[in-house]
């Protein structure tokens, strides 16, 4: 189990367990707070593209954690995402903490609708919204 | 410049240089076959979610790589994307060399509009389809 | 001018006047509310699809309206939607009033980034957004 | 049963039949073509906006309606749209004869993976992509 303070990251924050590549890119954390899922990461320079800036597939990869977790409440239920439509309002740098809410829009039998802004202070990173599919 | 052949990728395609985290998460590689960019990636364990199928925030980085590449042509031109919207058609697996092919649709004079699929064989895997923006 | 009254709208909406296609898929109306944009229409029988549900045509349109005029705050700045994603969420009814907001997450030079949900009583029933052109 | 020569469309073209809310945003017509779904409609002033353009939310009804005929291949299956992302590449105008065409990425049991691009003449108008789910 990683530790959120190994990687500067507030330990509020927990890891969910068993992605390698999530882990890779990131790794990322999340934190149920007030009924939503948070999540969390902080952006080092091996997170970074050619410009210094947080590269927008580790954005992406980002939003991705965070919607499923929103649609998986940040339980062991598998999901898969079956859509996900990303908008880049500004970019992060290099040491920023980025944070995302995940904002469930409609829960189905087999299909979730979420959203999620991912900020770095006041600033609004990305948005991003997806169809996610529960599995059984 | 990373040699494709290393990463069990034909030896046509080429390295763009100079983006860590993309280096981190794939690396991929391009081609420019006729007047149209491809580009490839094999994926491996490191690439793969719980499920170990390729995790969807590679995938969508890979997609990500390949519309900005069919956005600058290979060139070194900067770009930077502005908005980018997946869609996962099918999962890929460990072993699969992965490729992609970017259409170019409209190129503004600031703003290019591109699609891809990603392709694993005959299955398709992802589509995606972005608006890239040109930087001086 | 259109009077909202005569679509079965509240009275404190008004009309954007000057879209012949809009006013024939709707028409739909604005009213500027705590500094945000709020959109709204009322769904009769010829807004419907074969499933007597409001056409997902309708309502990407509305979406579009209150999208753009998030990006403009009302004003009769020009704009042009340069993407526009969209998620249906459930079916809206014959009757239903139909109510949109409008957020918008990031306000460039040229580009505008809006994001809406469209509700129908505390039904969510689609969520887009949108990249917004302001044009001179 | 509307004839397409009534709307100043080829005569191959058919018109689906039971939307009413289609037809009054179009009304649209589609044929199948060497096993693909091809769409056909003929902007006049009343498709129009503020600028005397193509509506953007005419332009993203056509373009539903090319992707759900492309996801029932045209036949009385009904069909319902999951999500439906849309990019403006350039303006219609009055008098365009606007042509879809639908391709199927991906057939699932429930969900169909379909994109297309509107055009007018070898103008690319609008290229959209969409999750279709088949109703029983």
């Amino acid at each position: 189990m990683l530790n959120p303070k190994d990687f500067d990251v507030p330990a509020n924050y927990q890891h969910w367990e068993g992605d390698k590549a999530e882990d890779r890119i990131g790794p990322f954390f999340f934190a149920r707070q007030n009924g939503r899922i948070e999540t969390a990461f902080r952006a080092e320079d091996r997170h970074c593209n050619a410009h210094n800036a947080v590269h927008g597939g580790v954005l992406m990869t980002f939003a991705d954690y965070t919607l499923c977790l929103g649609a998986n409440g940040g339980e062991q239920q598998f999901v898969a995402t079956v859509s996900c439509n990303n908008e880049f309002l500004a970019p992060a740098n290099k040491g920023d903490l980025l944070l995302g809410e995940a904002e469930v829009l409609k829960r189905g039998r087999s299909l979730v609708f979420v959203r999620c802004v991912i900020r770095a202070g006041d600033v609004a990173i990305l948005t991003a919204s997806a169809v996610i599919k529960l599995l059984r």
